[in-house]
């Protein structure tokens, strides 16, 4: 048999995230011992049924003991405070990680408390739909995860779950999703807005059948605005130089239209499209 | 053997869309033939090769003599002109449809040159992708078609083609596209231009694991430009207005994330989410 990657996982948070990490890990083998902590009774039961932890603890000291990996899924405003906590009370020979959207001020907490035994990371997967009635084994597969420091059990981790690690600074991190992942959520947000009066009759009639350009940003609006809304503050200065330069971008757009120069709205749309073409070639 | 729909279907302009009916016409049996009228040379060859027309004809006069349905698949900036042309041309029982994005400016050409003959038709299909060489015979299943007139004959084309024939006037249409699949697009173009400047190192590593928030941008940004600034600047009353009202929406968001109003921002969220979900709770 071979052996695990890890004798115990400790998973805190038990939500989509955790679940899948804790459906897998077992699924998979890689841990002896998968332990999940929750606040919510009854979402450890949901937890335990659906297989995604073999044993619930309620209390952190309880739950870290004997762990050699403690995994924090849980919303990124916390988690600076959880690694604090998690550092009084893990092993001495622990790694832990994140699955935060955000990096700078969680690896800085990292790196405080846990020094190199701390790594953040960001698994590009996930959904509209939370906790862990949601929880899939597959969530990972063919997803990047973005790692903020080296570290090779770690990377292990993740190419077993299905991911492709990938290394990257926190600083480069956070500019990157708020270009990637922030600013398309804030434009689903204003988009979906212009809908709160309704259109019924159409709408009745076309359920089911949206066009393939506006589904996805249905989506992104259907997104859990506790969460987003810690998202996005944690990465306030990011998201707002991205907003900064995307609205000047859609001002030249508007510009050309009210102006009717078709040449330079050509020219617009056709470099964003060079940019896509260029970075992008196969989407 | 059942009586095809039509006698003689007539395609003006063999490209993706023009291809892609002409394809799952001829499959399908739904007319005893079907001509395309194309300009360049070598398109009218792969058109014959791929199996999308029968024949190809050079004049508009020629193309439509005899036929009992004439398709005008051109840039929307075009369609009125060939309205005009083709009354002239096709037969007097002959029934013309268009397929362009916009429908109140083609609309009206058509009650004004053809009357009840003209039925404008918006199938919401399509790709990024352009030509016939991307022609496709099942482009249409599962996709809403928005007809601007009641006529029977055309909404069975539709049908039998796949598609969900759904009557709406051209000016709830183009206020409706203008939100569901223009400002999208605008949105990309405004969002892709963030990339002019790329992020190579990471972007190549990333290539292909894109996350599921921001593939469908990059697609929408890589649109063919001549063919949206025609959609655009024929729409242009209503993407303004959509678009100011998705810079309002938008303002909203970046004013609670600047003051770091999370309570608002929150409510700004879970608005959007409300939009999404009572509208389209099956997305």
């Amino acid at each position: 048999v071979k052996k695990p990657l890890f004798k115990k996982i400790c998973i805190v948070g038990v939500g989509l995230i955790g679940g899948s990490i804790g459906l897998a890990a077992r699924k998979r083998g890689l841990a002896r011992e998968v332990v999940g902590i929750v606040r919510r009774p009854a979402a450890g039961r949901e937890a335990l049924k659906r297989g995604c932890v073999g044993r619930v603890a309620r209390a952190l000291e309880e739950g870290v003991r004997g762990a050699d990996l403690v995994v924090l899924c849980l919303p990124v405003g916390v988690i600076p405070d959880a690694i604090s906590r998690v550092s009084r009370a893990a092993e001495k020979n622990a790694r832990v990680i994140d699955v935060g959207s955000t990096k700078k001020e969680i690896a800085r907490a990292g790196k405080k408390h846990l020094g190199n035994r701390f790594v953040g990371c960001h698994p590009m997967a996930g959904s509209e739909k939370t906790g862990v009635g949601h929880a899939d084994a597959c969530l990972f597969e063919g997803a990047n995860c973005f790692l903020t420091s080296d570290d090779a059990r770690v990377a292990a981790l993740w190419r077993a779950l299905g991911a492709r690690p990938l290394r990257v600074s926190p600083e480069l991190h956070d500019a990157w999703v708020a270009k990637l992942s922030h600013l398309p959520h804030l434009l689903a947000f204003a988009l979906l807005r212009l809908f709160e009066k309704g259109h019924p009759d159409l709408i009745v009639q076309s359920a089911g059948h949206l066009n393939p350009s506006f589904k996805p940003l249905v989506r992104l609006a259907k997104s859990d605005p506790e969460l987003w809304e810690g998202i996005l503050a944690s990465n306030r200065g990011e998201v707002l130089k991205a907003l900064s330069g995307f609205r000047k971008n859609l001002e030249e757009l508007e510009r050309a239209l009210k102006k009717g120069d078709g040449t330079r709205l050509k020219l617009l749309i056709d470099r964003a499209g060079r940019s896509a073409r260029e970075l992008w070639p196969d989407e």
